[in-house]
């Protein structure tokens, strides 16, 4: 057994050509609207599940970061969309969390209402705003288990001091799934 | 803004001198006394968090990947000890599942109750044990939040087939917490 595993992770070429870097996103429907789109891509190249998220300085609109699923593809339980964006965050900003004294808001949008998992990695990631546009219910529909995901997980992250928005945008993300289960995508754990 | 980040994931070099790879680990408190060394080795090298987690095939007692917390030292919110040991079991055995179809049983030892985020990656991960050290309260006390982690968590778990234990070798497991907190750690997200 090789004793020496080593994880490298970069976006798929496509992330590259298809999000614009350099626009502002100054709405959420407007965030959302590239959350959504990755996620669309995603199914679309057959990379992974039908998720997208990015991480957005709110006050100027800038993005900072993007993740799409990528589970199946890097055999890797945790790439969950928002997992790859809060990672990469972390990354070019170099450092572990998003709310380090003197830091603008930051905000995690995701095509989806996150699981169990990452509701967490968002608390730990000091984030001040999290917006999902799908619901548990439409990820559920098509067969995906959001986790131990309660009304009192929102709450513990607003007594936390994170704005919460969900819903948003809601028929067109819920689209993408959608499109996943018409194409025979992967239900995986 | 480079919009190319990359991700390069190993263990601190002296991970691998320290955890002996070869001999089985056959029954819950030799697992667990493997999971508590990590993270006391961890806390002494002043590497990240009191925390460490391996993942382990049960019947043979063989270790598979384990997991240190490097959370400040990687400036990725993500990377607890739990969350590690698993990304590295994936890429050890080429699979995002530990329950893929042939599998034999695996189970994931921390040495600490997994955080909201861990707990739900356990449950993506396949993973059929949880073998926990040090409780909830123990992490509190040093000012650790766990996150939103309920009962009903556990339970859901335990409805998916996760057979859990909880408490093993608690003391020695809460121990590693307190040196922590003796050597000034941070207590970070």
């Amino acid at each position: 057994m090789t004793t020496f595993p080593e994880i490298h992770l970069t976006y798929p070429d496509w992330v590259l050509s298809v999000v614009d870097w350099e626009r502002p996103y100054l709405t959420v429907e407007d965030r959302m609207g590239l959350a959504i789109g990755l996620a669309r891509e995603n199914v679309m190249r057959a990379d992974g599940g039908p998720f997208g998220a990015a991480v957005f300085e709110v006050a100027q609109g800038k993005l900072v970061s993007v993740g799409v699923n990528l589970v199946v593809q890097e055999q890797n339980p945790v790439l969950h969309a928002e997992i790859v964006a809060l990672m990469m965050a972390g990354q070019l900003l170099s450092s572990h969390s998003l709310s380090a004294p003197g830091m603008p808001v930051y905000e995690v949008t995701g095509s989806c209402e996150p699981c169990a998992m990452c509701l967490g990695a968002i608390l730990w990631s000091g984030a001040k705003r999290l917006v999902c546009g799908a619901t548990r219910e439409d990820a559920s529909r098509l067969g995906f288990d959001e986790g131990p995901v309660f009304p009192e997980s929102y709450s513990y992250l607003a007594g936390r001091g994170v704005e919460i928005e969900r819903g948003v945008r809601r028929e067109q993300a819920a689209a993408v799934l959608d499109l996943y289960q018409a194409r025979g995508g992967e239900i995986y754990n």
